[in-house]
C-alpha cells in the first residue's frame, strides 16, 4: 500500500477562526494543510495570500502547507510564500514563461516544488523537468469555478502520471484536487494518486474525523 | 466637529482568528472594519478575498465592512464583495476603464461606491462622478509595499478634496490610509479628513481600546 | 445658429441589410453614418470592424462615415479603416499610449481625427493636441453596455469642451453620444454640441424622417 | 461515403446585403453558415460579433451558423453568441485559460462545442476533453491574415485527428477552413475532414451553386 | 543666463564603437549622456539595456548618464541601471501605476530621479511629486518613431513646468528632448529648458564640437 | 563529422567597442555572431536590438548574426532585424501567436528561420512546421537569467531534435545555448548538437583563439 496522505483544503474552513479550523483538522488525521491561492486573474476568484499562511505558522501550525498557486506570474510569489512558511509551493506551467526556472526558485527557497496540470493540459510539459519536481497535481475540475463534480478523464491521466513518476525513479508525489470524496477515493487511489485534496467533503461535514477515518478506509481497500 | 470615523485595517490582525480580532477592536471602539484586497498585479502582493469577508460576515460583524480593491480590474469582484456583505466598495480610477459604470455597478448592488488616489494622482477623475461617490480615500503611501511612514503632500491634497466635496454638496466621506497614528491625526483631521484608517498604529498596540481613545481624544482636539 | 449634424449610429440598425438600412437614414434626412468599433477588451462587446466600413463604400455609401474606435491598442486598425473609406477615425486617449502619434496617422492616411471622452474623464488629454483634432466626442453614457440614460454631468463638459473649442480657432466639431433624442438634444445642443449620434431614437422608430425632421427642429430652437 | 458539409464562410460575402448572401448560399446548397469573429488581439483583425449573428437570425436563416471566435478570452463572448442564436461555438485552446470548463460552458449554454489548431500545433489538448467536444477545426491557413493557400501539413494532422476521432467513438465533426477550393476538396476529405469552409472560393465565383455542386461532386468522388 | 546642459543621445552613435563615440562627444562640449532605452512595449522598439550602459562606465565614462526609459513596467530595470552606473533614471508616469514609489526607488538606490511627459500628456502627475523628482523631461517628438520634428506645443508646456518648478523652489532640471538643433535651441530656452537632448543633430555632424558650440552660441543669447 | 559551428554570445563581449570585439572573435576562428536579443517581458532582462546589428553590418561584419529573439510578441521586431542585416532570426514558439506565420515571415523577409524551446519544453509545436525552419535552438540554462549551469536534460532532448530533424530530410541546423564550454562540448555535440553557443567561456578568455581551438579539438574527437 502506499503511503496515503489526506490534505483538506482551507478554502472550505471558517476563515474567521482559521487557527482553529486547521487545528481541528489536523487533529482529527489530516496529514497535509492545502492552501489554495487566488489572484483573480489566472483564475476568476481571489481568495488568500502569504499573510493568512504566515499567520497559521505564527498560530502553531507545524503539519506540511501545500500552497497550490492559481496565479500568474507567479514568481514573485514564490518567495513570499517561502518566507510565510509554505512547505509545498506548485503552480501551472502555463502560468510562468520559465517553468524550470520557478521551480529551481522554489527549491532554492528551501521548499518542495510541484506542477499542476489543467483538466484538459497533458503532461508534456513534466518530461524534462521531472529531477526538479516533488509533487505532480492533477486537477480533477477547474480551478476557480464553484460546483463542479470529478472529472472522470481525470483517472487515465493519473495512470499517465503514475506511470511517468515510477519510471523516473524520483520520490514525486501524485496529488488529486477536486470533487473527490468517500464515493469515490478508492478508485482515485487505484489509478495512481497518492494525496488527496478535500475540501467540503471534510469541512461540511459534522465530524472531521469521521470524514477522514472513512476516506482512510476507502483507501486502505484500494 | 465632523462626525469621525476609525477604521482599522484588517492587515494588521491575527489572520488565524480574524472573527475574535474584529470582535475586540470593534468592542474597543472602531467604528468600521477597513479590509485591503490585493490582486499581485495593480499592488505586488496579494492579501484576502470575498470569502473572508462573508466569512466575517457569517461569524456575526455587523459593522459597515469598507473594502479597498487594489485590483485591476475591478467589475467581477465587485459583484463578489457585495454579495459577501461589503458595505463599502472603493477603487483605484486607474484601474478601472470604465470607471462611472464601475461606480453604478457597486450602488447597484447595494453598497456605497468609492474612489482612491495614489499619492501622486490629483482629483481630476473625481469632477465628472462626484453624484456617484459615497468615499473618497487619499491614500498616503503607496498600497501594497511596507514600511513607509505619512506622505506630507497628502495634507494639501485632503485640503483641495474637502473643498471639491463640500462644494458638491454630496455627503460624501472622506479617508485616508498610510502612516496615520495618534502624533499625526489631528493634523490629517485638520487638513479634512474625516475617516481614517489604521493597521499597525492599533493592532500592534497591547490595548486597542487605548490607542483609539487617544486617536479620538486627538481627533476632539482637531 | 450652428451647423448641426444628425449621426445615426448603424449598431441599431438592421445588419441583414445594412446597405439598405444606412441608404434609408440617409434619405430620410441624416448627414453622417457613425459606426461603432468595439473589440472586446477596451468595451466589453464586439461589433463590426473594417470590412464592413468597406462594404457600405462599395454598396454606394458616400455619406461621410465616422468611425468611433472603442478599441485598445488603436494604431493598427487606422490603416484599416482608413483603407476601408473612414471619413472621422476617433479614439479614446487611454487606449493609446502615443495619442499624438495616432492623430498623426489618423491624418496622415486622408482621415479626420478625433478624441472621444468617458463619461468620468476630463479634458485634459486636449489641451495640448487642439491643432491636431478635428472632432472631439462626449460619451454620455458608458460606452459597451446597454440599456443607459443620458448622464448630465455631460452637460457642463460640453461646456468646457466648446470654451476650449472656441478659444482655439480651430474648426473643430463637438459630437454627444449616448441617450440623446427629441426630448433632450435642444438642452444638448444648447449646452456646445453640434453632432449628435443617435442610434435606437432613430432605428427603432418605423419612420426615420419623422425622428430627424423632429431632432432638427428642437435644434432649431436651441 | 461521410456525411459531407459545405460551410460558405461569410467573410468574403457582401456585408451591406449579408441576409441576401445568406440566404442565396445556403438555396445554393451550402449546409451551414460559417461565421468568423476576430478581436483584433488573438488576430491581426477585427470582423463581426454576436450583433450580426442575431441579425441573421432574425432575418430568418435557420440552418446552423458555426461561429469561429478567433478571439481571447472567449468566455464572455460564448454567452452573447449562444443568445444571438450561435449552433457551433468553436474557440482556440491557447484563447482560454480554462478550455475544459469553456467546453461545458458553450454546451451548457446550448451550443455544440469545438476546438481549432492553427496550423503549427498539435493535437495534444484534445486527448483529455473528446467527450465534451462535437468539432475539431484544423486551420489550414493562418487565421487573421489575408492571401494565403492551403498548408499541406495540414494533410498529415487531419489523418490524426480522423484517428484520434474515430477511435473515441464521439460523434465529432472534422472541419478544415483555408484554401479549401475544387481542386484540393477531394484530397483533404481523404484526409478525413467531413466539413468545409469555403469563402473566396464560394462567394467570389460568379455562381455559388455551381462552385458547391463542383465541390459536392469531388467529395463523392473522395 | 541658466546653467545649460548638452545631452547628446547615444541612439545616433555608433554602436560598434560606442566607447569611443562618448568618449569624442564628452571632449566636444558635451555634458552628460543621454541613454535612451526602449522595451518593444512601451514604445515600438527596442534599443539598449543595463549591459551597455555598465560597459560604458568599464570603459572609463565619468560624465553623468541620463537613462531614459521607454519601458512599461519600470521597477525592476531601475535596479538593474542603478547598478550599471545611471546618473538620472527618467521614466512616464503612465508606465508605472506606483509613481510616487518608483521615484523614491530610483532616489535609494542613489540616483537622481525624473518624469518624462508624452506630448499630449499635461503636468498634472507632477504636482504631488515635486519633492522627489530631479529632473522633468519633455518630449517634443513622440518617443520610439523615427522621422519627426518639434512640436510646437512643447513651448508652452515648457513655460508651465517652469513656472511649476521654479514656484516649488526644488532644483529640478527642465530637459526637452525631439527635434532640437541650433535653429531652435534659443527660442526652447527662452521657453524654460534648461537640459537639451540632440541626437542625429550633433552625432551626424562631421564636427561634433563645432555643433555642440554653436549650440551653447544660440544658448547664450538666449 | 558534422559540420560543425561555434557562435559566440555577443552578450559577454565589451559593448563599448563592439565592432572590434566582433571583428577579434571571428579572426578567432569562430563561425557566427550570436545576437541575443531581450525585451524586459519574455524575459526579466533588456539587452540589445535592431540598431546594435545595423551597426555591425556597417561596421564591416560580413559573418551570419544569428539573432535569439527573447522578446513576445515578435512579429514587429522580425522586419527590424531582416533590415538591420540579421541572417537568422529564431524564436520562442510561446512567444507568437501565429507561429507558423512568423516563420513564414522570416523566411519572406531573406532570412533563415528557426524555433528555439525552453528547458521545460518539449518539441511538439516543431513537427507541422519542419519545412518552414532552417535552425531549431534548445536552451540548455533557462533564458534571461545569470549564473546557471549546462541543464543535464538538454542531452535527452538534442537527441529527440537530431532524431526528428534527420527524419525530415530538411537541411536543418541544431544549435544548443547555454553552460556549453571546452568540459562538455564533445558530449553535447555526440548527442546531436551542430551549433554551438559560448558566451563567457570565449570573451571571458584571455585568448579567444586558444578557446576556440579547445572546443574544437573537442567536437573533432566527438
Amino acid at each position: 500500500m502506499r503511503d496515503y496522505l489526506i490534505a483538506p483544503s482551507i478554502l472550505s474552513a471558517d476563515f474567521a477562526r482559521l487557527g482553529e479550523e486547521v487545528d481541528a483538522v489536523l487533529a482529527a488525521g489530516a496529514d497535509i494543510v492545502h492552501f489554495d491561492v487566488m489572484d483573480n486573474h489566472y483564475v476568476p476568484n481571489l481568495t488568500i495570500g502569504p499573510m493568512v499562511c504566515k499567520a497559521l505558522r505564527k498560530h502553531g501550525v507545524t503539519a506540511p502547507i501545500d500552497v497550490h498557486l492559481m496565479v500568474s506570474p507567479v514568481d514573485r510569489l514564490i518567495g513570499d510564500f517561502a518566507e510565510a512558511g509554505a512547505s509545498y509551493i506548485t503552480f501551472h506551467p502555463d502560468a510562468s514563461i520559465h517553468v524550470d526556472r520557478s521551480l529551481q526558485m522554489i527549491r532554492d527557497a528551501g521548499c518542495k516544488s510541484g506542477l499542476v496540470f489543467n483538466p484538459h493540459q497533458g503532461l508534456e510539459p513534466l518530461k524534462y523537468v521531472l529531477d526538479k519536481v516533488d509533487m505532480v497535481l492533477l486537477m480533477s475540475v477547474n480551478p476557480g469555478f464553484g460546483g463542479q463534480s470529478f472529472i472522470p478523464a481525470t483517472l487515465d491521466k493519473l495512470r499517465e502520471a503514475r506511470t511517468l513518476i515510477d519510471a523516473s525513479g524520483y520520490p514525486i508525489r501524485l496529488e488529486v484536487d477536486g470533487g473527490v470524496g468517500t464515493a469515490n477515493i478508492r478508485e482515485i487511489a487505484a489509478a495512481g494518486a497518492d494525496t488527496f485534496v478535500a475540501g467540503s467533503a471534510i469541512f461540511n461535514a459534522p465530524d472531521y474525523r469521521a470524514v477522514i477515518d472513512t476516506l482512510r478506509a476507502e483507501l486502505a481497500a484500494a
